[in-house]
């Protein structure tokens, strides 16, 4: 079936979508009940976050946008310290899509939502003109317990940064698919809710968190510096890429600093903690590449001691990166 | 400045176009630390919900997506008792919107939030090619008291229905602008966070709540027929509508049941007590026209006693309705 405009008429049409898609895959008592809002209990301080997901095309080698979807907005609850609980779904839907589609995609959201361990309690659903696009948003409620404090300002000099694996993976899956090369690379896109719950649960004293997206590890460093007021120096040579990626962003001259992610977090922590941090994220699902790659500074910006000796400076991303990566 | 692919890179650009857009306009301590997600408190059950909004034009009379997109999202919240506190804004803006515009939009949503009592804790933004487009996710969080049970399933044969206004300006002014006719009809989008209150306060036993959007009258109070298992019976000569939404209506051929609203809601609650409920509606902003139009029912379905003295059945919206109309 092919979706028509009048499928976000608000009225018969649009309730035999939610029925046919959506309400089966994510169904849980709250939703259920099908009323304007979601009434969900639990007890602590809110963690509330959103992000849109607008990736081009809607599945891709390692995952769909129905995972990805989940994931950003899990993994942005957990950069927190918060369990992500409740995720709300708008979909935005170009006419034309095929229902077939739009399934397979709820289908994968649901699989990573139960991964994640949240339920999804509202949507929404409208249908614009176009030809069989799709955009989704979803907001991500969590609770955070009163004794944890995580956040871009406590990062300090001497902290070490560990990140939990391989950069480059997702955007080098986008860009292949876009420019017709097969090979061997997926994205990465996953949530991160094992290795932040197991580095939690083990005590360690985590200062910061981010998951490393769009802008690459390079924005995520110096986002972590200017709200800290640290620097951070990081060496080449320590960053985990594959072969397979490094290979694929040296040929198309891509910067791995900048290249977007979906499954990766860095974690900044004392020094003398970082080993154990790394080994736990080695341990847990999605972290097998962790490492050291660094540590802040009390000099300002990020620098980078290069393979041969060098040492170059790591701005944001520049420009425009991957359109409509995530 | 014509907004470009590159303010979608998530690097330097985008941080760039929230700066000089939203930071300001939306800044509130938590926002303004811009983490992965947003630390709020707050206690009681938690109500959470979510929207989209595509309407075109972007601006229109009486309001523009700016407004809207808190309204409804507000309304949502409201609908079920809750007191609507925190939200997320995420921005799918196409290439080549004037940022001109885009801070039009925001401070028009910021003067909503500031009316509603909310606050924009997290945000999104992410640009796609097209031309000059926007469409806004916003999702809510509102608390709600232990006491407070309304939902759509407690309607009960006798409840009264109470209607906070005139259909059909939303739709009409939508429409009037895309068919370039010049006339004073003005959208209603509004919060109706204060006639909401002003009933619970006054203890009323409200039974559902519901705001009257994009499927119309029609398909509301057959949703609430459908949850509940009860019947509507409403009179025609009792729903207010404006003259000149009336004589539109009539012209173009429109149902008022199915034409689209942004600031009206009904309230079901025990009749005896829906003179007061209109009573309160009228006292507040955007009730001045609240009518007790009908009552629930044992018979299944919604029936009209029309102006002439006859009984139509009213079904839910069927076909299109109006593309885009929020």
């Amino acid at each position: 079936m092919k979706i028509t405009l009048a499928h976000g008429s608000g009225g018969r049409a649009t309730a035999d979508l939610i029925e046919s898609v959506f309400a089966g895959r994510f169904s849980n008592p709250e939703l259920d009940k099908m009323e304007d809002c979601a009434m969900v209990g639990g007890s602590g301080r809110l963690a509330v976050t959103t992000d849109s997901f607008v990736v081009t095309p809607l599945e891709f080698k390692g995952g769909d946008i129905g995972r990805l979807c989940i994931c950003g907005t899990v993994n942005d609850l957990l950069m927190r310290g918060a369990v992500p609980k409740y995720i709300t779904c708008g979909f935005i839907i170009e006419e034309g899509i095929d229902s077939a589609l739009l399934e397979k995609i709820a289908d994968s959201a649901a699989e990573a939502a139960k991964e994640a361990g949240v339920i999804i309690v509202a949507g929404d659903t409208k249908v614009i003109e176009g030809s069989g696009g799709l955009y989704i948003n979803t907001a991500g409620v969590g609770f955070v317990d009163e004794n944890i404090s995580i956040s871009a300002s406590n990062c300090a000099p001497k902290d070490a940064v560990v990140l939990s694996g391989n950069l480059g993976d997702h955007h080098a899956a986008i860009l292949s698919h876009r420019m017709g090369i097969t090979n061997g690379i997926r994205s990465d896109n996953a949530p991160l809710c094992e290795m932040v719950r197991a580095m939690l649960d083990a005590g360690l004293q985590i200062h910061a968190m981010r998951d490393v997206t769009r802008g690459g590890l390079g924005t995520v460093l110096n986002e972590l510096a200017s709200a800290s007021g640290c620097g951070f120096e990081i060496y080449e040579d320590k960053i985990p890429v594959s072969l397979e990626v490094a290979s694929f962003a040296e040929i198309l001259g891509l910067d791995i600093m900048h290249m977007g992610n979906e499954g990766k977090m860095v974690a900044v922590l004392p020094g003398e903690q970082a080993e154990r941090a790394c080994e736990i994220m080695r341990a847990c699902r999605y972290g097998e590449n962790a490492k050291v790659i660094g540590l802040a500074t009390e000099k300002s910006g990020v620098s980078m001691r290069t393979r041969i000796g060098g040492r170059r400076n790591v701005s944001v991303l520049i420009g425009e990166g991957l359109p409509r990566i995530c």
